[in-house]
């Protein structure tokens, strides 16, 4: 079968590759149908996770049809067509019993990490039941893309971490995919007010059409200074980190008001300074989170009685064998305007 | 009346000083009968918190007699017994309607901070109704002093906010009063185990009889290492900083297990290096609070019915006009082995 | 000055009575510009509340302008325009110091209860700084009389006791106007699915139109299988009753589904039958409430950030003086298809 | 091999069996090496549950050695020494992703009710990997006997539900075995005051053994008035109904403070009366549970760590060949004074 495969730092090809096969009895083989390109795969070719080995067939994204199933899979077929997480959860272990899959002792993010995967025309899933949901007849497909991962990270990550409430003030930095996954999924909590923040008027005003309420356009500097002045320097309740670096991470710290609550959903590559020094008695609340895909099951209803429109992250199209250029365009966002590539397959 | 008043950086003088008066209507005056010194009243001292000007009368805990109220306190009349809270709370603002008390637009710390305190004959109580409780007859005043400050801070701060909770693993850095106030308070929740940590083997010999299950002393520099042990590589559920510093706070970062809680309780004078470049996908909470004193009713409550013997923390008495030996004993702890002092005025 | 006075069941008046005055140095006076009735009002008139004795000034809506303000009163002055709350605060006591305001030892449910209400020319008000809002210059008056009562009733009662959670499936019993404040507050929370079940299939109309997904008319008894074939057997996660009676309790008995809650809404008169032999396995809970108001502040930045439009509930306008009329098109709701009514003072 | 066999109301047998096999891959066969009776199956025998067939092996708590294990079973082996929970989980489900294994679509209370249970030489488990647990070397077999049922029942139905807080008071009403378990795990919160109502002062005498800090015997009917007395006319925080009859769940009706929780426990063989004319302005909450298990890590972690003595509850030992006398002595508790008994196989 044909597959993009990470080659070492700044090198892929999309190449011919061996078909996967069952390995453990719980594992299922999928055709893929459709997937995508996350900003975390263009990570992996810049050699930041170091957890990825050259040779790997990347992504952790896609819906498709059951190929082929191990004899211990009890929920699904072959021909029953699913939806792929990103995260593989064995359902067993002491996390998964928690509800952090994200932390399975045998699974959590190892698609197109440690393991083969989505990018491909088939790809095997580790614990097929409890790590793929099935599709309904009628749905759309390139909706249900976005829950493999971006939406669900957007959620869990900054709107469930951040507790987000009705009638609260929150600020958003950084309005890339994952910045506007937290945007979509937060109204499902309807604060009275969204701020968005970035650098790129373009992706502001994508903001305001996603449901923003006010942007704030960070280039000058001053962005803590107007937000404060937009709250009565009071502060939002909720400022959620999407973009993963220290300046990004320490406006929120600037912020964030009293019982309020910074969620990060960036990946970072560095410390950020904490500066408890004036935040010890702010009584604020930090978290990070690597998506569980816990809330998939509720996102799955949410977007099957379309109270969010999924498809607005969808910028473009590609086949599988154009995937060299998806990849080319998806990381010329800047440029290209690319928020989510779908990937025909 | 005598009053110990802060006289500039590294002075005090136990002098004379005018007896408050009412200046709200919500005010009561209050004849102290015993007080104590926090490790806050120290910071002042060194000139760390520069909201005290000179000239203010010190001390923010205590018990005393009602001598006067304002028109407008109803809950409570001359001659009665009452416990003094750090925090003083209207109870009508936002953040007093939302229980936290600490932010009270109009009060929180301000009691020998930027009004006159306790560590004088009389003091005067804004917001009366909300910032005062009363003492039962035949409760014993001494242990109800812990109840101003030091034991709610431990436990609403490290405790609550740590989510410490029946079977799990937690870890205190620090085993000073308020380290082990919450060391107290947090048996309250009935964790599994409780590691201390702290450089001094007379306060882990300490820690060991209030409660904890196993002590480090972190002086090797060893201390995350040996916890990661104690715990098969788990790491703790619950990291309660109770030092102040960011060697301590990154001996947190180091040792906090996936989904657990970083509490921080320390008063931190600089930024510490927040290394999300490896807590990014923990899904971890990092927390910070100025106690409410919301939790008071509730102390009381557990000190009346013997569930926590908080006499354990006092280890010296004086008379106010001892108050500068008081000072002495308390600002040389390492030696003394001075917990909490009582000042009986 | 004129008032709506109950003299007695089925007896009301609107007659001349003498102006009120400050009692109490927390209380107001408030000069009434817009009151409504509630349905409590015509359960006081059926002699259904003992509580309320005749020559009482019925009314515990309204908003108005502040005409005097008691000495111990710090938060308003005469002249501000404010939102009345039916549920009066001490700000002080055990039960508002945990945010139960409807349990305040010296408040709670009194306005046209045990004292004097709103359907006057003016009114005081006890606890005034803990129980008036200030209402934004510009804001829609009306819309906000729908804040006093019926708003937070739906929502604290039955949408956050229900525990709405995004995704989720609900049913409202009940399509009277605190079943559409539900309704209308339940959206706050993104519910997939809300069922609406009702005798009346104008109200049902009614609740289409404010964003009920699905209507049931209960008037043929099945509504209980209906529902459980909607949801493939599996019953609902929030049931809210909105009636009153045992019939709908008992419909919510049968619908809710494992893991799910029961919200009770409605004012009872006599006991229902728990049915614990089939319900002691099911995993549910059952709540009850009478409204804190403690979701005031944020109901006021919902309505005034346009994400609840609080003015689709009222349908009649009188003016003062025509208030037994109001009361007659309110009583025979089903006829005039009444939900609130403005009276203007 | 040997097993207990119900057969028919008020019929048992102690019979030859057939040894059970392996019949889904997720399936082990446990040796039993200790096993005892709950009041479950004495509900069994009287016919009060249906669903449990004659000719049905019974017991569904015990501990025992893996002998045999299905294809797909991974966590364990041959020869591990397991803790055998009373509930059943695939880990799979919509109810066991949320945590509520009690209603897992292919499990739940399933051993000893629909499936053959555990009072036998050997037990089939279905979904192993998530339905037993590995026993540490050294660890009491006995104390973990208690871990199959009564203590998580008694925990999570009760003290978890009922959300018991340091500081509260709360009643227990009955004090049987189960009651007995909630009132051993309600201190893991260290509430102040617990009061325990029965009609047999040998239990209540029990009961304060335990750690009840007061008993109430409910013989003279007065059982209501005495805890109003005893809490100021406040009622309780939270009142655990252990019994199963309507007049012990309409004693925690009338005993429920302001804000409470009644948590349910006891199972129940008719509808109760709910007396929402007096309970629907009284914000409480009212919970039902059948046992998930989903404390049982929890509480593995409490009982190695001696935070409770498990082993308070069993009076009585027995072998396998005596489980007739076992069951004479058990059904006579009130003349035997028997809690729970052990029987070893």
């Amino acid at each position: 079968m044909k597959a993009l495969v990470y080659k070492g730092i700044s090198e892929k090809s999309f190449e011919e590759h061996e078909k996967p096969r069952i390995i453990n009895p719980t594992d299922a083989i999928i055709k893929i149908t459709k997937t995508t390109i996350c900003g975390t795969d263009l990570h992996i070719l810049k050699g930041d996770l170091p957890s990825c080995s050259p040779g790997r067939i990347l992504g952790h994204e896609g819906v498709g049809i059951v190929d082929e199933v191990g004899p211990a899979v009890t929920a699904f077929k072959p021909g029953d067509h699913v939806l792929i997480s990103c995260v593989s959860a064995c359902g067993k272990c002491e996390y998964c019993r928690r509800g952090m899959f994200s932390h399975c002792t045998t699974g959590g993010w190892i698609l197109g990490n440690t393991i083969d995967g989505t990018q491909a025309e088939y790809v095997r899933t580790p614990h097929a039941d409890t790590s793929l949901y099935p599709i309904a007849t009628g749905a759309d497909e390139e909706a249900l893309v976005m829950l493999s991962d971006i939406l669900p990270t957007g959620f869990e990550c900054g709107v469930l971490n951040g507790k987000v409430q009705p009638g609260n003030t929150i600020a958003i930095v950084g309005s890339g995919p994952v910045g506007l996954a937290a945007l979509l999924t937060a109204q499902l909590y309807t604060p009275a007010r969204i701020i968005m923040i970035d650098l790129d008027d373009n992706r502001l005003a994508i903001a305001k059409r996603f449901g923003a309420t006010e942007t704030v356009n960070s280039t000058d500097g001053n962005a803590a200074a107007t937000v404060m002045q937009m709250t009565e320097n009071r502060g939002v309740d909720t400022a959620i980190e999407a973009v993963g670096v220290p300046a990004t991470f320490e406006l929120c710290e600037q912020i964030i008001g009293p019982g309020g609550v910074i969620a990060n959903v960036g990946v970072h590559g560095k410390p950020v300074a904490l500066h408890l020094e004036t935040l010890w008695d702010r009584n604020i609340a930090i978290t990070t989170r690597l998506v569980d895909t816990s809330s998939t099951p509720a996102l799955l209803k949410i977007v099957a009685s379309n109270r969010i429109d999924a498809k607005l992250l969808i910028t473009h199209h590609f086949r599988l064998d154009q995937i060299l250029d998806a990849y080319d365009t998806f990381g010329r966002a800047a440029e290209t305007k690319a928020l989510k590539v779908i990937i025909n397959a």
